[in-house]
């Protein structure tokens, strides 16, 4: 397997994106990331694109194929891959994938999703199509209702308090803040979060993302074809795909996603890293738990003390480790398909020194995409390699 | 890259299989040919599933993992792969490159869909979602309309008859009443089908596949795994995967796919042997004229003679070349996802010397399988190596 970097980048504003069908955000993201690749088109040799829900919501699918086509791609093998939330991560895997095989010098991810033109209750209804319906729907379980009950067990288990977990919700916001890509950002107190409305108790509206539209885009190429890129090339160390049960009796615990614990082990064996040398991690946020259990089963935090290292400030841009510097879900959004490419994206900014809301000396970040209640997971590390 | 072969297989009938949800039918095929497969369950280290439309006909996505996680593959990367018809050739091809390359020494294939529980409205728009709907949904271009124009410039430029085109249907539903998988056969006159309904002028009732569930399975493995298997192996030669407009506009004429004349010509170059080769094809007839444009963009017949060899009986099982002895995608019926897969099996059957409707001394099978108008293509080449 040959050495793989990410050259080129591009992304679309994550929010509430009016009027932008789901395949031109995609498109502009691309044609973003190709045009800073360094790389001509034609040397472009696969297209993997994450979506999870524009069948249902907006009644387009074979979206690979046409955004290839739109950019000037079209002849190449083009892939739309699907894991609920984990689309992104996994197209991002397997670019990589095809590039350190020698399959082709340079491959195209993308992700993209439109959901705010939707009504609400066919947002839900189309993020439940991520669980076991024939196994939890007639529970009348959702993804809130999950991380709810987690919060339930993550208190009883480690005495975790609600100003605890709004540490991570303030932290969050107020990164999405300083980030021009952010759907929104907030500077937030225990108390207007104590005050919020009740979701799936006891999680409250400012513990949960937004639903949003967006794109992102990058361009993975051999490491010996990415002479000519004009940005500084950042280096794959790894790219882990996992799964699990869909099912919630497939989990020994709601504290913890064994996809991501296998993954997060993978992924330090492939990178020869210690979870202790990262500077950064983006990690799926869709709620302020969801957070809390990851950063504990990707090890960036002792078991039990997710909620307590926010509060203690050790999360945060200048602690122990920056724990979604980019405001994460909660903050910056989450357009499904597009989360696990956006999160590389900001990775990427961050080891490239260019981060709005920058890491100081940043040289190792990991980006976590989580997909259902765990029935997929990647876990990427990527390094700045100029030292 | 290793030598690659397709030891175990499995599949469900194709048809309407009612009280059969989406993935336990694809459960049922991924077990039966991971039993026959040789290899054993922790040696399986990668799973792609093809589905087209479990999302909006089924309010079920994340298909992948579930199913790996019912049949024993927990923790595997699971991926479900999506472009449209041709989602199960795309899955195939993913899964030859994850052995191929030494990411694992075995993969599991499953294509699967449901479709005949749902409205007939609902089932046409979410076929559409294979189509670019804002450059051609406004002009209400279905997929019969879009065969029914290539066959008006099909008659136009060569000639082609009516009772010629009756020939590849006659054909097809003929060789369906010998195969036990097949949703139907018949054994049908030019009159029949003269007096069928019609549909998309001058496309009739039997010129269609019909709308179907089902489910199919193989198991890919490194030649050198293979040992254990108690079924011959089948060698793959090539696997290929191109792409194309979604967009009518994006065609230089209805009577010709690039994706297909570009996926065939690196498929024989890959497999180093020329279309006369083969003994027999399964191609992507969810159109009578479908058939005829492939058979000749396949280099399988001259071109705009795809129907005159049908009516000279030069397609039949003892012809020149066999095309869809299995009754192809017109009488087998045509599961979308599961598709690619299920003409991957009929080929491997043949290849084994095991058909119903065998293929005198078939050493060398081809599959062909199209994603919309023409948006996505996967041509596979495999062979008995036995000699």
């Amino acid at each position: 397997m040959r050495d793989v970097v990410v050259t080129g980048i591009g992304s679309t504003r994550f929010g509430k994106l009016e009027g932008r069908p789901v395949q031109s955000m995609a498109v502009a993201a691309a044609n973003a990331a190709i045009i800073r690749s360094g790389v001509e088109r034609r040397d472009v040799g696969a297209v993997y694109l994450g979506n999870f829900a524009a069948g249902p919501l907006c009644g387009q699918e074979v979206l690979a194929g046409m955004v290839a086509d739109e950019v000037g791609l079209s002849g190449v093998p083009c892939t739309k891959v699907e894991g609920a939330c984990a689309s992104g991560g996994i197209a991002f895997r397997h670019a990589v994938l095809a590039v350190a095989s020698g399959q082709c010098n340079a491959a195209l991810v993308v992700g993209t999703e439109k959901m705010t033109h939707a009504r609400g209750s066919d947002v839900t209804a189309a993020l439940n199509n991520a669980m076991d319906n024939r196994s939890d729907g007639p529970s009348g379980l959702t993804f809130p209702g999950f991380f709810g009950l987690a919060w339930r067990i993550h208190a009883e288990k480690y005495g975790t308090t609600r100003d605890e977990v709004s540490a991570v919700v303030i932290k969050n916001k107020s990164n999405g803040l300083k980030n021009p890509l952010a759907q929104m950002g907030a500077d937030l107190t225990p108390e207007i979060i104590a005050q919020s409305q009740p979701i799936a108790d006891p999680l409250q509206l400012y513990d949960c993302c937004p639903v949003s539209d967006g794109a992102a885009a990058l361009v993975v190429v051999a490491a010996e074809y990415a002479g000519a890129a004009p940005d500084l090339p950042i280096r794959v160390r790894a790219a882990v795909q996992t799964s699990g049960a869909a099912r919630l009796a497939g989990h020994e615990s709601l504290c913890t996603f064994e996809t991501t614990r296998l993954a997060a082990e993978q992924a330090y064996d492939a990178a020869g890293i210690a979870p202790s040398d990262l500077d950064l991690a983006e990690i799926h946020d869709c709620f302020s738990m969801a957070e809390i259990v990851h950063s504990e089963d990707l090890q960036l935090v002792p078991r039990g003390q997710g909620a307590k290292w926010a509060a203690e400030g050790r999360t945060k841009v200048g602690g122990d480790i920056a724990i979604n510097a980019s405001g994460g879900l909660l903050s910056k959004g989450h357009p499904v398909g597009a989360t696990g490419v956006g999160q590389l994206y900001e990775v990427i900014m961050q080891l490239r020194g260019e981060h709005p809301n920058q890491v100081a000396g940043a040289r190792l970040g990991l980006a976590q995409n989580v997909g259902g209640a765990g029935v997929a997971c990647t876990v990427s590390i990527l390094e700045r390699s100029d030292a």
